[in-house]
């Protein structure tokens, strides 16, 4: 999974990074599914143990260009993990109250206590991502978040928190069948509006933008992955093993009874 | 279901209920299991509709003795459906700042957004619960809050929030075999405090309290079931059954599109 993940340091530029790619991955869709059952597992048990330890915080940040495939990983991923110890934070358009404060103070709130996983749907990057592409603010303002955003994650970090970001890259060709099959499924409308039309005519823009989050805040407390999701299998199946192998590595344990309980009758 | 129902301004007796229970249900554990898995079918369905028409709010209270089988009810109803219209609130020991306020101000912020599930896992009801049996505040006090709690809940029913409570029902000698179980498995140890076997003492005060609870704040927009729980498969359903009926009965839709679809042409 190394292959994905952005290097703190080294530029990458995404046009060579092939979002249709499985990496070294031997087998296809079955095989996939069935090593993405495998880490859901693990995952689970892994969750019970963070849990149950209280002492790490995670946090899975997720970005991606529309029906980049958010929603439909956090199911898949999280599928029978305990609700309880998993959150999602979804951040939707600033409120008047949010806008009032810095961009990181609504984001503060939502970041992971002890023993929680926390995911983000979307998250603090989209204010250099739609808020850069549509100048809501000017560039001298959104230039400096770069830096804010490496030390906010930073102080997370240093705190108990073991942070994962996951770009889901999809190509062009496959959010306009994506967008397509949206508009084919009467179901599916709602979700719908022309407003998705216009990002997707920006396309150029997000993905410039999106390259400066990747080279400027991938840092080693803090690494950003770059998901190939054009096939949703493979997709899944890298944000598990990762986040299964990094929670491996910290190494957790059952904490020991409050009491002694050696000799204890229940009446 | 409607047996397990604490009909609004009848009064019933704990002891009259058998947390052995499994009413009218034709099958044991297999074929209650089986309806768990279709009824959970279901309740992912209805819980995207509920979350696309963004109109209805749907707040589920758990309440039961120690060991009573909250946090495994929430895993086996809620398996599957989406995590991110699920919210869980489990509300520990209040901090300062809470106790600062009225006790229903920190239950108030947690209550579901339009289209949102929440589950508390304990609840409003512990401050007439566990703080009225340790006598933690006055008499005069909380025997005020029952009908404090029936205002506050008829102000979330009015605006928009479907109210499902549910108390676990077990018995004693239940209890100390799930107690037993924790002790006699050393990986559950961390779980365990001499504590749980304090509070095992005032089992009378408690269900006493919960009696109370349960003749004075059924009501019909906020109905109490009492759910026979020594058998986990049966309470299962029983939530499930009640959760999924009380969805259907919404008669939700999906919503009309934003903008005018026809003749789209996504290039």
């Amino acid at each position: 999974m190394k292959k994905h993940l952005v290097e703190p340091g080294k530029k990458i530029k995404l046009s060579e990074r092939d979002p249709q790619d499985i990496g070294d991955f031997k087998g296809g869709k079955e095989e996939g599914l069935k090593a993405i059952s495998k880490l859901n597992e693990k995952l689970q048990e892994l969750q019970e143990l963070l849990y149950a330890e209280g002492r790490h915080k995670v946090l899975v940040v997720l970005q991606a260009m529309d029906t980049g495939g958010k929603d439909g990983a956090i199911r898949r991923v999280f599928d029978g993990v305990n609700p309880q110890g998993v959150k999602v934070a979804s951040f939707k358009v600033p409120t008047g109250e949010e806008l009032a404060h810095d961009f990181l103070w609504r984001i503060h709130k939502q970041t992971p206590a002890s023993g929680e996983i926390v995911i983000f749907n979307r998250s603090h990057y989209e204010d250099v991502l739609v808020v850069r592409v549509h100048g809501y603010v000017d560039k001298n303002v959104w230039s400096k978040r770069y830096e804010q955003i490496n030390a906010f994650e930073r102080i997370l970090a240093e705190n108990g928190t073991t942070i994962l970001k996951f770009f889901l890259h999809i190509s062009k060709d496959e959010q306009k069948e994506r967008l397509q099959a949206r508009l084919d499924d009467p179901t599916k409308h709602w979700k719908f509006s022309l407003g998705d039309l216009d990002e997707r005519k920006l396309w150029g823009d997000y993905q410039a933008a999106y390259e400066d989050v990747l080279n400027k805040t991938s840092s080693t407390h803090a690494p950003w992955y770059i998901v190939p999701a054009n096939r949703k299998w493979y997709r899944d199946l890298v944000i598990s093993k990762i986040l299964v192998e990094t929670l491996e590595n910290l190494n957790m344990k059952y904490p020991e009874p409050k009491d002694d309980l050696s000799g204890i009758v229940i009446e």
